[in-house]
């Protein structure tokens, strides 16, 4: 199995850690933020934009790009990179959590989950051996086991019992993925549990014993409250083994992000920040502004300062909220661009607020400016 | 007055023909297609991107900048070039049509028009002086009168009162610009006069003698059948001052285009190109092809052999067909880029025929080859 991970620095002040994530589309410096690019493109922006902010690995959804545009056309393309001209990384997920948060029915029998499209209410069955094979027409650079993703609030026999298909679909996965010729996909197991610590430690070990080239944790940012989340996050990250890239899935608001990283969390992603800017609410020091309100109308100056966007180098909040206001399409290009840029430079604050050992520090004063004008 | 237009070359074979346009933010090649940019921003693409594929001047809307930002927030930032971060040439037009085409009542008195914001039904009254002062506002490289636009069908005494009110508004709107201070916007007069030839003969005697720095034929391309189209385009420009650059409004499809350059128009502009992309529909030399269909589903081809935009160098039909089947939105940009490119190197091409008196058989060629696939 290739050591994908390497750790650079680890901060003194918490679990947070600088390394570097190793993918043969490119190095991927951690802790690192992916944007979402659920159909082969990251919406409201060109992937040569994407990769100029300094991304280089982004997500796909295989539940999305087995739907459309399917196995047969990215095949015939030789895969995504290719079919979307992402000369980055790409990690896609398994589609479970698609198929829990948005297939019409869902029912979970031991073989696999059959569900019916969003799209066209047309029926599939996903298996572990499937979802593999699905990312390797994808040609996923991190593809992900099939997993059973539950909501809070579920009982323990019921949690249990989905934490046990997740781990028996894993070890499918991993045997499969071992003997699958010519799969280069670095696979990771997913860590459930639900919200019971016993059943998150179990899973985390037992995921971590199953010697995968690096490891999700799932399940969580699923609608708990924050401290809940908080409180999980911790309590898992601890039995993970730490030798592997980690990531958690979701997660991409600045106090997510803080929380991820200081309890040495290396990848995630989430939709917050481009569906965020398609409504026109951008990302600043100063928290979150929404650019339709009247207050911005004459206002001259940048979203925020020092940022190398478009809309920041070239542009006023005044103008932005004329894009917004008139409904136009250049306010969510612009904004997405923002936002992208925005979390692209907050993340390298990060990881060198780690490399200085000041993590701590740098999490504090961020939140305070952050939440400081009641955002 | 400014000499604006120098003719370079008459094409032998047909009224074509080669000039320049000189304006205060560069030199316009005619003839030339102008992108519309109704609120500041031409729809789905980067100001940047737009000046990358060539184009120097683009249209803007005075109803829209005057309803929205308005004039207060333009004046505050020196006009619409700084505001919209546009480095070329902006085109106005005088409201006039909008009133006609968009507003939810439309009451034309001596002195002016009154009208209701299609935004919130607030009342609002455009004048012939309160135009050119908007359009002064906006810093407009080429500015137009407040004209009558009339539909066809209409009875002659009506076509010939709205062609007056006109007139009485183009002397006003003449003198009034003569002595603004400040004012360095070029204004064109509009020749109306509906479907009627004396009428259409009269105004652009009339018009022409006014000495603006260019004209407009206005209250074409407003329904009436191609026929008509054509047959009213060579009739009034006959008339129509050819030392001046001639302007055509509302004219974007390629026969259309290649109607109005053979009867000596200079500038035309149109939503088309860029409405057109956002519905998924591309202009290729084939003919107009709508992306959404299953045919494209595979087809590893660019939409466009030779063209330089994104789409055509980077990606396939297969992947813009993805992106219109799941509604992204980077298939509208990358369509909008896609037109706009055709379009700007179709009169490239347009001008190259003019310069080598060949217009009349590139025409021929180029719509038999179009048209010939059964668009």
């Amino acid at each position: 199995m290739k050591q994908l991970y390497t750790k650079i620095h680890k901060d003194s002040t918490s679990n947070a850690r600088l390394g570097t994530v190793t993918l043969d589309h490119g190095v991927v410096n951690t802790p690192a933020f992916m944007p979402v690019g659920t159909n082969g493109t990251v919406k409201g922006i060109y992937h040569e934009r994407v990769k100029k902010i300094g991304y280089n690995l982004i997500l796909g959804n295989t539940y999305h790009l087995y739907l459309r545009p399917g196995v047969e056309v990215l095949d015939s393309f030789g895969g995504l990179h290719n079919f979307s001209n992402w000369k980055g990384n790409i990690l896609t997920d398994s589609g479970g959590f698609q198929v829990f948060s948005l297939s019409n029915l869902r029912k979970i029998k031991e073989g696999g989950v059959h569900f019916k499209s969003h799209i066209d209410g047309s029926k599939h069955v996903f298996t572990p051996k499937k979802v593999i094979d699905i990312q390797k027409s994808i040609g996923s650079d991190i593809c992900m086991v099939l997993d059973v993703c539950t909501p809070p609030g579920i009982p323990y026999n019921a949690a249990k019992e989905a934490m046990n298909t997740t781990h028996a679909w894993a070890k499918q996965a991993k045997e499969y993925g071992d003997q699958l010729e010519g799969f280069k996909g670095n696979m990771f197991g997913i860590v459930q549990g639900n919200f019971y610590k016993d059943l998150r430690k179990e899973s985390a070990e037992y995921i971590s014993s199953l010697d995968f080239p690096g490891i999700a944790i799932g399940g969580l940012s699923v609608g708990e409250e924050k401290s809940v989340f908080y409180d999980f996050l911790a309590h898992t990250t601890e039995f993970v083994d730490d030798t592997k890239p980690r990531y958690v899935m979701g997660i991409g608001s600045p106090d997510y992000i803080l929380a991820a990283v200081e309890n040495g969390i290396d990848l995630f992603d989430c939709v917050l920040a481009t569906r965020m800017a398609r409504n026109g609410a951008v990302f600043t020091d100063d928290g979150v502004i929404t650019l339709k309100k009247a207050i911005h109308k004459f206002d001259h100056s940048p979203l925020q300062e020092g940022c190398q966007c478009t809309a920041c180098q070239k542009y006023s909040r005044a103008y932005m909220h004329h894009m917004v206001k008139t409904g136009e399409m250049l306010g969510g290009m612009m904004a997405t661009e923002h936002n992208l840029t925005y979390l692209y430079n907050f993340m390298e604050k990060i990881r060198n607020a780690i490399k200085e050992d000041r993590f701590t520090q740098f999490k504090k004063d961020y939140l305070e400016r952050f939440y400081s004008k009641g955002n």
